[in-house]
């Protein structure tokens, strides 16, 4: 383990931090807010562990792995925790571990909080809010090291080590070219979506921290009622955009590159949309007495079923309310999860997908012992090894899983509250159904279980084996 | 796909039904239950659909995967339909989906009701809703192959679809007298279950039905209470013959060969007991206020366990009503189930065991990428087919789990009953939590959600893949 190096880069990180915490300082300052005063001690530390850090010179600065691994997990943790004391400093979030919680599911694109009064939060910590589902959405890691190139030129394990979904395939031959791409992608629909959300009158407040929250696929809102006071076209736009979030970027890239077909023809893309329209149509059936039209139930319908899938979580109607087999289609959609290389999280499309496949295999050689056994997606030969990884990937979910909803169960809430508190925390969709629905929060919970929940939280952004890897004894050892 | 062999193999089963069901007849005469005439039209038409698909001559005998699949799961549908018909003949049970259900429940060792009554039923009625147990704990084809001899003397691949476990070790050369062996232990361990209850003064009847409950870990109970009135000598019985009917029966043979370093350094023996250990003592502690004494708890909390996890489902206390701890460490041993080997049901210790090896590989791999990828148990190398089937058997089983939650919301009853029910039946367990709980059944459900139910029980018995076997288009076409 090349643990100067992995701390080099932790330093780098906590610079980043205290970079991106001047920007609700000026928030503060546009709006006249005092508790803006409260980051100063927090980038000030962020500075003072991390320029040291930052200075360490490592004798080597090969990244492998094993060292990508671990950095990615540290970073994330890290940045939850300089990243909730603003809110500490100020009071506004009095409980420290509520503050890590409110941060790590800011970043992690989660979205579940433990306010009671979203609106009783000054604007600057607000920004800030919404601002760490912009930052988490596409990746930390891999935007420093683009910028800074500390990675030598060759950061591909960072990448796959931050980056959602089973596979992580390389567009561009050049790693740091490709973030670079991917990153004005991101930027460029968060501004697409800021100038539709304003061309219906939202204001600008609101549009710039709502853009942000369904970029990261995050659903961190600035009213108590999410998305329920705004009018049904920005609610439409919402709904438009979280769908857009959750969807591989490669698929940007091949229409800017007029590559139509690969993504009519892209069998993860045609899932998802088949996902999503099912649901829709089942779930209508099922709850359309509750609403004025059919037109009306659609709409919130749409909406819900976006805002699960993309692991968004923002809302409009208090679906927790609706009957059992709406709430059970929407509580799969939340393991479900969105694309690969999107995002949003959960187990993801293609993840499924080759899952699925693999199954179908195995059931074929069951009855053909002497079949051929491979799989292949969108024309592509699938290896053992990413089959291997995804199956894995499955066990150590439910594994994660299991744990903590035993842990959690400890609070003596009801097995649908603790069963969805760690489907949407592990899935990194916010809300879930019962005590922790669209009108509940998570302040109910003890400190152990808020705890549980935040590593499931970071464990389902970075895709579980990062953290796992902290676990693993072999990873302390010397080479 | 050799229907003919098939159909001749099933005709078979259908004889063998025949012949069981004369058993209850001599317990209606016996007890001049005028309900035993219910079992004559029953006999009939299984003698009459089996003796000429029995006298059927195919060409070929050989057996292939296919057939043996195909076969073992055929058999289990018809035995379920078959065996049901004199529930309904006689009216103790009306509605034929219900015959069905409790029928399948029997077969399948499940033991989850839609008797709201049970002590309504004749004692005919009752012996073979509990002989249902003990014929189908050990497997119907295999006993059936071991005396007629059917399959040219090599049955394995029947034996290997219908014995639960990830893989079927044969301890003696011959699949014959393997499964005779086998036999001879099961039933030498039941006749000792009746001694040790007589012991305590059970009534014989109930000796009798509570050992078949207990040799097959099916659960089904002569009374309303299930296991709650009897004596906590008869209890203590029970709860030890649970867990001696849940371990791998190469066990005893290893007992009777005195190897016994064989069975002390068993990795799943250890595994399993280690799990019961622990759950008792989590569970204690969380639930001893709600019992007299210490003493009490742990009785009943050894109870419980041992009831769960090896998938039976006797009960003596209403667990539903204990602290959301225990009864989440509870469900969670509804899918850990039994050892492999047993007649218990579950995902089976031994495929825990093996998937978490393989993860533990996966992930030093990531960290050593040369590090080597083979993964041992008991000493001996788990080929790489063995862990592939596992984590197939691993999605197979969550896509089940997720349909049949779906379909069966319709129902509209809680998160809670849908989730347990649908473990309870496809981890042929029985009880569940909420209405489908110790003191519920599932005589709730609509027709339709208590098909799906039994088709899980069915799926969760044979262990999945035989039954989605006869999904797959490929198993129908021709060779």
């Amino acid at each position: 383990m090349n643990v100067k190096y992995v701390l080099k880069l932790n330093g780098c990180i906590l610079l980043f931090d205290a970079v991106a915490m001047l920007l609700p300082v000026m928030v503060a300052l546009y709006y006249q807010e005092s508790s803006g005063v409260a980051f100063a001690p927090a980038i000030l530390l962020a500075i003072g562990i991390g320029l040291p850090l930052f200075l360490l010179k490592p004798k080597k600065r090969e990244l492998y792995a094993r060292e990508a691994l671990v950095t990615v997990s540290v970073a994330w943790f890290v940045m939850s925790l300089i990243g909730g004391l603003p809110f500490y400093f100020s009071h506004e979030i009095p409980s420290f571990i509520d503050c890590f919680f409110e941060t790590a599911s800011g970043f992690t694109t989660t979205g579940a909080t433990i306010l009671t009064d979203v609106e009783a939060l000054s604007r600057c910590m607000l920004f800030w809010r919404s601002f760490t589902h912009w930052i988490g959405g596409m990746g930390v890691l891999v935007f420093v090291m683009a910028i800074a190139s500390l990675a030598g030129g060759n950061n591909m394990h960072l990448i796959r080590a931050e980056s959602p979904g089973p596979k992580v395939e390389k567009i561009l031959p050049k790693a740091n070219t490709n973030s670079k791409l991917l990153y004005g992608m991101y930027i460029g629909l968060t501004f697409l979506q800021v100038v539709f959300l304003l061309f219906g009158d939202m204001p600008f407040f609101d549009a710039v921290t709502t853009a942000f929250g369904t970029a990261g696929t995050g659903g961190f809102g600035i009213k108590n009622t999410s998305m329920a006071e705004y009018s049904t076209y920005i609610q439409a736009v919402v709904t438009a955009f979280m769908l857009l979030f959750s969807i591989n970027f490669n698929m940007y890239f091949f229409i800017i590159a007029k590559r139509f077909s690969a993504v009519w023809k892209d069998e993860e893309l045609r899932l998802f949309f088949g996902i999503v329209a099912v649901a829709v149509v089942c779930i209508v059936i099922n709850n359309r007495g509750m609403f004025d039209s059919v037109g009306s139930a659609v709409h919130h319908t749409a909406f819900t079923v976006a805002s699960i899938i993309s692991t968004s979580g923002f809302t409009t109607v208090d679906f927790n309310a609706w009957p059992e087999f709406s709430k059970t289609i929407l509580v799969v959609l939340m393991f479900v999860g969105a694309c690969a290389g999107s995002t949003g999280g959960g187990i993801k499309v293609s993840r499924i997908l080759i899952m699925l496949k693999s199954l179908k295999k195995e059931f074929t050689a069951l009855v053909h012992p002497k079949s051929i056994k491979t799989i292949h997606m969108n024309g592509k030969r699938i290896d053992d090894e990413t089959t291997r990884r995804a199956t894995s990937f499955m066990i150590c979910y439910i594994g994660i899983f299991v744990l903590s909803m035993i842990i959690i169960a400890f609070d003596n809430m009801s097995l649908e509250t603790n069963l969805t508190a760690v489907a949407a925390t592990l899935n990194n969709v916010g809300p879930g159904l019962s005590a922790v629905g669209p009108t509940g929060n998570y302040a109910g919970f003890s400190p152990l279980s808020k705890l549980v929940l935040t590593f499931d939280m970071i464990c389902g952004r970075l895709e579980l084996f990062p953290v796992m890897i902290l676990l693993l004894p072999q990873t302390w050892k010397k080479y």
